[in-house]
């Protein structure tokens, strides 16, 4: 099948080099386990603060060690970082390896003499240079993303004797992409459709919960209203009830991200309420997408990939095609001082 | 000074009222140090989580001592949920005390054998009936939660050893109101005016950090989104840069709330940036608000006590009164069952 600009010759490389770098990322988590720590410090800001979101829902589910995820700007100057110390096993990610607030942390870890681990695309990155154990990762796309951060999560835990099925779950990885690629698709006349249908809409809500909630916020913020200056809300699925659906109406789109997870009914409950009160009701299920060659007990980790193969890549596609926005044009990130 | 729909003789009994709870959450504080608990879970949802919002973050500031920020619709549902045992020390707080989220998540608190302590309207609501330890709270607006809220936090940490000032803190908070009053007086033509000249755009931009959050994402999806069915993106200082900035153009509102903590370089930064290519922006300073006979060590602390003053009740207002659309109509919310 034909899919808008997707490359499944570049896809499919990228997708073995990501996987590639199973070996390399567990030989990084036990060094870090052999090492020691007493908490796990991820920093990361919009996209990788996004991207880290799930990973670190998902390990709380199976270890009890604190874990904070900090904004990378805030965790700068906030006054209340007595967790962060040379015990703390600090971890962040910048593909460019130039993002501002993420290499102004990561210096300040260092004058504290805290090591950093982290990923970035290759060795010559300025965050490269002060990473003191790098994952060189040259993949674009967010799902190779979170699948190496995953890997590297759930095999620290492993060493700490939880998530012990962690390398029936590695193993099983090496058959996610070829699912992704179904997923999309499966997807692809759905995203035609919804982009023709919204993608010129002055203004559109986004609703989801737990493991798929920082997805939807990359996908709002950081593509839409980024990529594509589309007026966006997010919102989770339980604070919806607390002012938003006051401004759901019949012309108003409404997407909800439907989780497999334990937040599932939550998610549900938006669905019915808003299957009443707009005629531009948009429901992506995560149940809809099989994961052939994956145990059940695994779906949940791989939720957000999937999520972002349809909305992050696919949708964006058809968004950029429907309202000639070019998805590279920018007018002020990155393009001068700030 | 006569402000719209403001009722001062109500208002200075309403805060004699809230500011006589004192003793009573003091000695409330004190029986549940005697009590123990090696960890704090507040629940809230919508307004409530946001008003605990500034809270606790404040506390981290001043202890060690792990405080979890619930959203209690996700509490009641989320499997990673171990450090919720009978050793915690549980808070919650609904005015109406008919919260459905809120009332769930307390009785699966007492399902499980652990106590609750909390604010409610009167002893007759059905949270107030639920609860182990109940401070009736009569007052409506925002800043009396704040300053209940504050005192009994405070009030706790001081009964560990941390924020030592705790007396000095509360005998100055008997100044607090007459200072909102005075800043209510001194923002109301401009709250006029802000009001006329935006409250019937078709999107505005939020923006503020750290102790201001709670309050920002308050305002907008509480007052603006629910009560006025105006449609808002909150968006914290450092994460605008990564996604939201995009949006921002000459005709496309932005509101400023900026702090005066720690974070306050962000939001300069914010403003910096937005005073280049917004003609419409809006920035309230709380640092343009004197607090007499309150010292310096306590302002960040009356901060969102001001901007609550400042926009929930004086902007609110005459939004109400430019689009003409009752604060008090709701087309959904607690309407019928959903």
């Amino acid at each position: 099948m034909d899919l808008r600009n997707f490359d499944l010759k570049k896809y499919n490389e990228e997708a073995e080099t990501a996987y590639g770098k199973r070996g390399e990322i567990e030989a990084m988590a036990d060094k870090l386990h052999r090492r020691g720590y007493n908490n796990i410090v991820v920093m990361g800001i919009g996209g990788t603060w996004a991207e880290w979101h799930p990973v670190v829902h998902v390990m709380r589910h199976y270890t009890d060690l604190p874990i904070y995820l900090e904004n990378a700007a805030e965790l700068c100057i906030k006054k209340d970082k007595r967790f962060l110390t040379k015990d703390s096993l600090v971890i962040t990610a910048s593909a460019s390896g130039n993002t501002k607030e993420i290499l102004e942390a990561v210096k300040m870890c260092k004058e504290k003499g805290i090591e950093v681990a982290g990923f970035s695309k290759d060795e010559n990155t300025p965050l490269a240079k002060e990473l003191d154990y790098l994952i060189a990762n040259p993949c674009g796309d967010c799902e190779h993303s979170y699948l190496m951060f995953f890997m590297l999560a759930l095999k620290l835990l492993n060493n700490r004797g939880e998530f012990k099925n962690y390398e029936k779950f590695a193993d099983q990885m090496k058959n996610i992409h070829k699912n992704l690629i179904a997923a999309r698709e499966k997807f692809e006349p759905e995203a035609a459709k919804i982009a023709k249908a919204y993608a010129k809409e002055p203004y559109s809500i986004f609703i989801s919960s737990g493991t798929l909630w920082g997805e939807t916020f990359l996908f709002s913020m950081c593509i839409l209203e980024e990529m594509q200056w589309v007026r966006t809300k997010s919102v989770s699925s339980a604070d919806f009830f607390h002012g938003t659906l006051e401004l759901v109406e019949d012309e108003v789109p409404v997407f909800i991200f439907k989780g497999i997870d334990e937040y599932r009914p939550l998610d549900e409950r938006v669905e019915k309420f808003c299957s009443r009160f707009t005629k531009k009701l948009t429901v992506i299920d995560i149940a809809d997408y099989e994961l052939e060659g994956i145990d059940d007990e695994f779906k949940v980790i791989c939720s957000p990939m999937i999520l972002t193969s349809l909305v992050t890549e696919r949708l964006a596609a058809h968004y950029e095609l429907t309202t000639g926005h070019s998805l590279q044009f920018r007018r002020y990130y990155r393009q001068f001082e700030y």
